[in-house]
């Protein structure tokens, strides 16, 4: 068996890992190389110039993420839900044939509306192997987080929420940055689940959103502690809608410091959270490997 | 009976009324010097310079709006609610004793938070006199949006969404702009009907606005359309938490391309609005000038 570069190529980051033919993650490599910062022809010489030194004729390369987009190397194919590990390594887009491949991504039909996913999926698949689940729902979040429903192994639901990006724009752009402080203070743990709290039994976004600037208007939170209760109500709304259940557990992945608040988040409502390191991609990525002939 | 100066000072305009002892309007200027462009101990020599030409001995002026906010003129009271058109009329902050006065905004204390208003209260008394009602649900859409129930001509509830302002947020700064034209298309009442249709049977704002970008992406509705459904998207997520039942009615205040989607939304819900032009805040204050003695 070869050796196989890993590599998660997203929007706005680019990341790899050597891995040798044992599963072993022999070095890893991060650039701000995302693909929004590349032209369209230009993917050949970014690729070459991040990992070339890595290539030799012994290394395959897959690649999950929105490398595979319209607007990425080569446009990879959306896997329809239910879709299973199996639907993804079979339909790779070969970018050097039996050399580089791009990961599908997943797409669904709820309510009259598409969602997709690039990237995640491959973290999804990589996470039931290393818990050694075969059933669970997964919750990913970030600038935009997903909620991932998996059964027999099978992804039969998700939906984007766009909680990460909203956060920042209030954070940045509306009236309410006028009231939070400039740069970020450190957590405010009651203030977040007091937002948490509020966005349950509130009337929606649109509404409690105003309610960061009210308080400050009446003295009664500190400017310090405003950025964690905006945090707490966007995240709150988004956990409103997921039709949990005192009891329920979820599988939660991530950047550190955002599942430690979505973990106090569903504490809240008395989900319980199993976390993942970061290491999930990778595996994901190497199960993929086996499945091919030659590799 | 004295001229009225009638003056509706926001964040981000300035609009004055001069009103004959008939309550004629007879003339009327707007300037682009809303309180955000006016520093602290500027106000006096800017509305010496939009208005001094009319303020003679015989003239009184009325300004409601965010002139009377911390940032603005000079601080006024908020009433608490429930407040009737005698509390605002009654505790009116003078800046030259007898001659200008700031009108006071409201006040509520609502599931753990409060909410504020300025200028509305003025427009809602004034659309109560206009219409002859004693009670009514009034909508006053904009930037960030006031719901208002008035029982027995006293505001007894109203409550604020930043429902403006988060479109403007997504139109201009979300990933969901690199997917909309940059200058808006004319408007698309089917696209907005879908995206009030979508918003009020959907999973919330953070995940339906995605919606845009995914519909676009599967070539499901034009770049044209976009904005549209995105705007019936957010107007539909405010009118879903109004608890709002088919048969009923409200007064709807506003810009008129503005009021008149709210119209074709609240349609969608078999409710009726009655439109008020923008005469409201003008009969409000003049109804606030018949209340002083020596007016």
């Amino acid at each position: 068996m070869s050796r196989l570069l890993a590599v998660d190529w997203g929007s706005s980051s680019l990341r790899g890992a050597l891995i040798a033919p044992d599963g072993e993650v022999v070095e890893e490599r991060a650039f701000a190389r995302g693909i929004l910062t590349v032209a369209p022809d230009e993917f050949p010489a970014v690729f070459d110039s991040c990992f070339g030194a890595w290539m030799n004729p012994e290394t395959l390369c897959l690649i999950s993420g929105m490398a595979g987009s319209q607007q990425g190397w080569l446009e990879a194919p959306y896997c329809p839900c239910p879709a299973g590990f199996d639907d993804i390594a079979g339909q790779l887009a070969w970018v050097e044939p039996g050399r580089i491949a791009i990961v599908p991504g997943l797409s669904i039909e709820t309510g009259g509306a598409p969602d997709v996913m690039r990237g995640e999926e491959t973290q999804v698949f990589g996470a039931l192997l290393l818990l050694g689940l075969d059933n669970a729902r997964l919750v990913l979040p970030g600038t935009h987080s997903k909620w991932v429903t998996v059964s027999n192994r099978r992804v039969t639901d998700f939906s984007t929420w766009m909680t990460g990006e909203i956060y920042a724009l209030l954070r940045q752009h509306s009236i309410l940055a006028r009231t939070l402080p400039a740069s970020d203070p450190a957590p405010d743990a009651a203030a977040f689940e007091q937002g948490v709290a509020h966005a349950l039994r509130g009337q929606g976004l649109l509404h409690t959103a105003f309610n960061t600037r009210t308080l400050s208007l009446f003295k009664r939170m500190a400017a310090d502690a405003l950025p964690s209760y905006l945090s707490g109500l966007v995240i709150g709304e988004e956990l409103k809608s997921q039709s949990l259940q005192h009891g329920d557990s979820v599988v939660l992945m991530g950047a550190p410091a955002l599942t430690a608040r979505y973990e106090q988040a569903l504490a809240l409502l008395g989900v319980a959270a199993q976390r993942v390191g970061d290491g999930a991609t990778w595996r994901g990525l190497r199960a993929i490997a086996d499945t091919l002939p030659h590799h």
